[in-house]
């Protein structure tokens, strides 16, 4: 294969079950992809030099040199400095201060540059999908966690040290629930699916006339967090009560941040953001009559992540392509 | 007097009943000042006329020209659009859409910046006080209300559109107070100096054995924010649990705005902070067990404000200094 010329960006997902590598050019399409098992239980420096070989590959296969490869971005789960591309804690891949930059590369002589995986999924948003063209944007992940990201003029806000942007961690209930995090109340322990599922087992407990039981076929180890939202649709009261419940906490904290960064649009995505119109409708309606000076001031419109399970990719590559965070060993 | 050549900017504080400009020079050093009414109730070019020619004889006195002047900075209360130099809302000051950097030009042939008070007593902070050196910091000023202002790298944060940085309205509280900005149970509903004021009137008014009764002469109508403080000192149990609500309640914002910015420092301004020690020792305490991330990431102290009633002259001041947001009309 002949080499080619045009400009690209390794972008690099890196989860607790598998990588995703992906080849993208400067129009964020993604040329090219391949996956690869993590592999967590071995040492860091086998898993990058898995991810490090992978993406190399990836680039010889089609058809272009580390010359025209611009870096190699990396969205990591846990705490992130992204200054020295180190991961200085993830509970998903055991990682204790890994320098994931400087191990990647070892095998891609290339700029690289490593964020938190939802500061790149925020990115990927504005670069490509929900919030496409927008300068200042702020994303929750709604899934085993809550996750969440900021761009602010159009760059992601790393926080000031590492350990910033945890969105999900902003006290908004008033149950005393534990959060993963070891504090009260923080956002994600009433807004993320596992805590709505684990309110929908407890609220079918006390409910056996509740349509949950049906949709979960008896076994409450097989709720979900689209169930609610399906025994709402269909009028079960138990249903309609979780999801009111569930989209008041997600109002307070779409609020907050609403109040704090005043951003284009606030996206959601991870899986109970596939309910759509279904959360961002009532969002939409709460955020202008609760937003800190709506009468006068802009109010943000909650929209749904668009990316998918490509919004890594994107936002990894992006990294590279905004220059978002200082290059390590360029 | 002869003409002087050293670079200064003029910084103007506007309140509601008072407006404060000081003649600045590069080290944040206020070479002289004057004060003036507001006079709130008159049309805001009466009120701005003034300002303009009280900033131009300040510089003339002095023995400065325009020429070496760099620009007029204001700090004013309300909701603010910096981009465009306007006063979008001000309870305050009873202001709507007053163009006030172009209002202010009349009588200033000056880059002029505007940004809100508790945004410059922020960016003060950093310039010359508490913060001084930092990057990155988060502001609280526990007054009337809950103000607050975020520097990242050095600059104000305006957020992405006015009505951003409204850190005083995040949701803490459970016990259902409305917030003056219409929304339930936000920070400033628990943890402004106002809040404190109706704690403690509520708490003497259960108990007749408290401390409080006599510290305020047997008339509630006299409550300060200082005397829960001073009961709990001498060991008045309802001193003692009205000080230990407030400070948890201020414990959920700060800790709410570490997870979030992450920043260097947090600074505690306003009425309540001269409680100093009382304050900072406890959030300190909170901020190291619950801080996301405690164990591996940076976590922000959280110290006392030290430009006082300056604070907004110099931060004024140092919007021009910083060019920290956009200039109308050079």
């Amino acid at each position: 294969m002949s080499e080619k010329t045009g400009k690209v960006a390794l972008g690099i997902d890196l989860g607790g079950t598998g990588i995703k590598i992906g080849l993208v050019d400067g129009s964020y399409e993604i040329l090219a992809q391949v996956s690869l098992p993590t592999g967590a239980q071995r040492p860091y420096g086998q898993i990058i030099a898995d991810m490090g070989g992978a993406a190399a590959k990836l680039l010889k296969e089609n058809g272009y040199s580390f010359a025209h490869c611009i870096g190699a971005g990396v969205g990591s789960p846990g705490t992130v400095d992204s200054k020295s591309g180190t991961v200085l804690y993830s509970n998903n891949i055991r990682w204790e201060q890994v320098p994931l930059a400087r191990e990647l590369q070892k095998y891609l002589p290339l700029p690289v540059f490593v964020s938190n995986d939802a500061n790149c999924a925020a990115l990927g948003e504005v670069l490509k999908g929900a919030a496409k063209g927008c300068k200042n944007a702020a994303f929750f992940t709604l899934g085993t966690g809550v996750g969440g990201g900021i761009v602010i003029d159009g760059k992601v806000f790393e926080g000031g040290h590492p350990g910033g942007v945890e969105i999900g961690h902003m006290k908004i209930g008033s149950k005393g629930r534990r959060c993963t995090c070891g504090r009260l109340d923080c956002l994600e322990a009433y807004a993320s699916a596992t805590a709505l599922i684990q309110d929908a087992k407890d609220m079918a407990a006390q409910h056996p006339e509740s349509m949950l039981w049906e949709l979960c076929g008896q076994d409450l180890e097989q709720m979900d967090a689209k169930m609610p939202f399906d025994a709402a649709q269909a009028g079960d009261a138990c249903g309609m009560a979780l999801v009111k419940d569930y989209i008041g906490y997600l109002a307070d904290g779409v609020t907050d941040i609403a109040n704090i960064f005043r951003p284009d649009v606030i996206v959601l995505g991870g899986g109970v953001s596939a309910q759509g119109e279904k959360l961002t409708g009532p969002l939409n309606e709460y955020l202008k009559e609760n937003c800190f000076g709506a009468a006068v001031a802009y109010v943000p419109k909650v929209v749904v992540a668009e990316n998918g399970n490509q919004a890594g990719i994107i936002g990894a590559a992006g990294l590279v392509m905004t220059s978002a965070t200082t290059p390590v060993c360029r």
